[in-house]
Parts: C-alpha cells; structure tokens; sequence
C-alpha cells in the first residue's frame, strides 16, 4: 500500500451548516455537490475534501461508528478492484483490523474498510470517475 | 483562507502501536519522528500525516476535546504569525467558533484553531521550519 491519502472525509450532522461556514463563509469552491448530502472540496493537490451527511457516511462504509470514534475516513484510491483487494490482504498481514469487507457501491466503485489501532477509518477505494491530472486537479 | 490542508493529524493512545502498523506493517516511510511523542509520513504532495499522542496534541491546541468529537486536526499552513492572526478573523467572521487563541508554541510555531460546525478541528500554524518544494516535498 502506497502512503498516500487522496479523500478526506468528515461526517457531519448538517451538510448545509457546513457549507455555509466553508463556501458562504470562507469562499472555499465547490468541486461537486449534491445538496444537503455530500460537498466535496479541493484542499491540495490531489487531494479532496468531502463534507458527507454522517448517516449515509456510515451507511456507505457498511459499518457503525463504535462510540468515541471519530466519523472522518481516509481514502486511499487504487485503480483496480482488484487492488482494493489486495491492498486490503495488506493491511490486514500488516495488523489492521477489516472493518468492512469490500463490496460495489450503487455509485460503481469498490470499497473497503480498515481501522487503524485507534479506530481511524482507511477506505481502500476503486473509483472508476476519480481522475488527478499532472497539476494535480481532481476529476470526480 | 485559502482551501488548502497541509497536515492531518491523528490523535492516538500510543505512537509505537501506530508505528507498527503504518511503518512496521505497511512500509511507509518516516519522514520525522520523536520516538513515542510523533511520528510524520508524507502521505500525498504537499501533505504530511501525523501520528501524535493524544495528550500531547491536546496539551498543544490548548484545548481539550469535547465528549464525542474526533481527535483529529486538519491543519492550514501560512506564511506568518500575522497572517495566522488575519485567517482566524476571517474564520471567525466566517462563523467558525474560535476554540483557542494563537500562542507561540515551544518550537518556534504560532498557531491558533477553530472548530467547524461539527466540532472538527482546524489549526492554523506558522511553522518556520515547514516548506514544500516544486516536487511536493515537505521538508519539517
């Protein structure tokens, strides 16, 4: 697995609160939306922020938040199913606990989950939309 | 403030566990590192995840974590103390709540935070020592 996070995702209770702080307040542009469900945000070079209603956060990942934990997930994207996989037999070789065994989603990637010794939350992603050109800039 | 995250840093129960999944278990290198205090790994261009005690990365926001959010900062790197003190006016106005003021910290930092909607965590930082080259380098 490449040390590399390419989605920050933080699960929030209102996507529209948030959005007035980051956009309406910040000026912080849009990437892509869908209203009062997700907003992502481009927040370095090849590297996305997304603001995500908690509740199908947690639903997408196939796995409730244990108490105390954080509702934030790194993503790791791969360019395979396959690698999805694989990354994830890594990881677990490594000492990770799989927390969601990888499955399609209704969008047409292929995730799974790991968490760290804490609980932080690693997607291992297929997405076949994601794209990062030379400059950096994110297609999703 | 510009959208840009330079740091994300995980607050964690004890720096050796992590280290032996991400450094021991996965490979990834280190890029700096205080044995048992914080561990840095380069983790995108221009971005560093940081692996940090949990008591130590509270001691230094000066604020301690309400029940139920994440331990957890996204950080925002600026160019000097003035400008920390200018983006957390504008974070305030933006209707972010202030949760510490900017201090100078014991290595040679100044930095302030303010939490988002959800509680999440944001730091604003002047760090003399940070620097990010052409390639996407970070140098701490």
């Amino acid at each position: 697995m490449e040390p590399r996070v390419d989605f920050i995702s933080l699960g929030v209770r209102n996507v529209a609160e948030s959005r007035a702080l980051y956009v309406d307040g910040l000026g912080w542009p849009v990437h892509r939306e869908v209203a009062g469900e997700v907003l992502f945000i481009q927040v370095n070079h090849g590297l996305v922020l997304s603001l995500w209603d908690a509740r199908q956060m947690q639903a997408e990942a196939g796995t409730s938040q244990p108490a105390g934990v954080p509702c934030i997930t790194l993503s790791h994207n791969v360019k395979s199913p396959q690698d999805v996989d694989r990354v994830l037999e890594e990881a677990a070789a490594a000492g990770a606990a799989i927390i969601a065994e990888p499955v399609t989603q209704p969008w047409g990637g292929y995730t799974g989950y790991f968490a760290d010794p804490d609980g932080f939350r690693w997607e291992v992603a297929y997405n076949p939309g994601w794209a990062v050109d030379d400059a950096g800039t994110v297609t999703v």
